[in-house]
């Protein structure tokens, strides 16, 4: 499962390392990362259930809506991503629920200021549709995010439990 | 826009009168309603912009479905209702959501005892595709008893404050 | 750290045992539960981060309120669990949010029908500040539940991957 | 109570002005607003009992915090505000929720930029604790500019409306 929706984001037009790059961009001032850390933290993410079926769907409408398979007034709304449809944000944020609070804080962030790959996907928008791609991606990201800051803390944990058994 | 929502739920199968039911049974032990005051709660929260897309995206899932125009496995998840698919859960979250605490408590109750018009469409998944819709009659339900327990408030709050101006 | 939040459970009148109640008497009906799997669950959920910090907290502000540490109106709100008061939800949302959507909505039902120990929290209120104490027992065996869900679909699916390769 | 929530905030030291100025910033270029629309708007939000009620219980636990009357471990990572701690994030969300999907992505773009008055509080963490009050005046600020946004596509609305009846 976790292939083909791998496979889905790469058929919408966005690479495994675009997402990888935010996630980096984001954390390397706060977090001693690699690029292979990201790409492993965004690899724990899409093995969530929770997270690939928010995909799927997204992506579905997306397409869907490019089929012009999608009553009106809805697919207008889907093609040109209307600032007060807000549906996307919901899948979205169904996926940084599942890693906490701080994943929830960074997808604003990313979100808003468009990092990397998404300022590319926000000015294609006349060749694909792209209403959730984009703030799946971003959700992505940001539980990616959440996910190293919580395996870094644990790491630190682990350590300062063992100065104090000395 | 209202009327068009209510329309769609109408050729889905559901009347207002059906909502309106499962709030007046809901609330009738707690607070001195009538079923007009339950159609104007409900009316009150079909007016609500982030209630419409929800609506909107949640039908338009159910009937590409019912088309066979989403890919697997997504299709087999929506014809099924899959349990462990949630983002009809997360569509009628972001309904009640607006209307605060009190309504995501009851669309759980509402929803897993299958009140009134839910036992119904829980059935009849054969003849359609209802996975959105059953959620989203259940958010819409629970929006509107949150809505009348905040407007019963209101008025309690005006009379203790007629009465300490004695 | 969990062992620190289960006492402070404990010390809160509530058993580990009357937990896992919870969760065997809902899911008893769909999965082949034993008590020592709804108990392995439960120590899953105490294990987060972020589950910890809600109860922590949730608990500080019950454990204030008695000691009348809290400033008006909010004291009163606390102290009678006023409906309309609904952080203590927040809180417990916060906790199922993390185990995505089934979570969600049998959390509900377990706060509406008080089942098991909540009844009995319910009703010894003038005893102690129990306002978050309840939501939060309530949000950790639905998320226990919802573990257990998600971890039998994995066995299942795993069985059906047997099969195809037969 | 609304004007009471609006001395607390004073009393933790920032001003309505303040919050008024995050949501002038953050609306002046896609909105034709004056500093009068913001201050209206978050009267607006200030009026909500679920946010006042959000308010109330986290400058509550930063007050706590602050006299010394939580416990450990809590007491020390509501005092530095420790990066993994989200509940915080989780009460400011319970504010955004109720003005829908815009509203949540702004609060993460305004808490992580640090926006006007927040790099203040960020940094007289020394003086007081500040662990709830940034997170809610982020909240608040975004809840207002998620309302404005809401009322001038009402506006436009009407404005079509119009213009398909000469």
């Amino acid at each position: 499962m976790k292939e083909l929706v791998k496979d889905m984001i790469k058929k919408r037009g966005v690479k495994m390392e675009e997402i990888a790059q935010i996630v980096f961009e984001l954390q390397k001032n706060y977090l001693p990362i690699t690029m292979d850390m990201c790409h492993s933290a965004i690899e724990s993410v899409l093995q969530k259930h929770e997270v690939q079926n928010a995909i799927l769907t997204g992506l579905a409408l997306d397409i869907a809506a490019e089929k012009k398979q999608i009553q009106e007034p809805l697919l207008s709304m889907l093609l040109t991503d209307e600032p007060l449809y807000g549906v996307d944000e919901i899948l979205a944020l169904s996926i940084t629920n599942i890693y906490g609070s701080i994943s929830f804080t960074n997808f604003g962030y990313i979100d808003r200021m468009k990092i990397g790959v998404l300022s590319r996907l926000n000015m294609h928008r006349d060749v694909q549709c792209n209403t959730f791609l984009d703030d799946l991606i971003a959700a992505i990201a940001s539980a990616a995010c959440s996910k190293l800051a919580h395996s870094f803390e644990k790491v630190k944990k682990m350590q300062d439990d063992d100065n104090t058994c000395i």
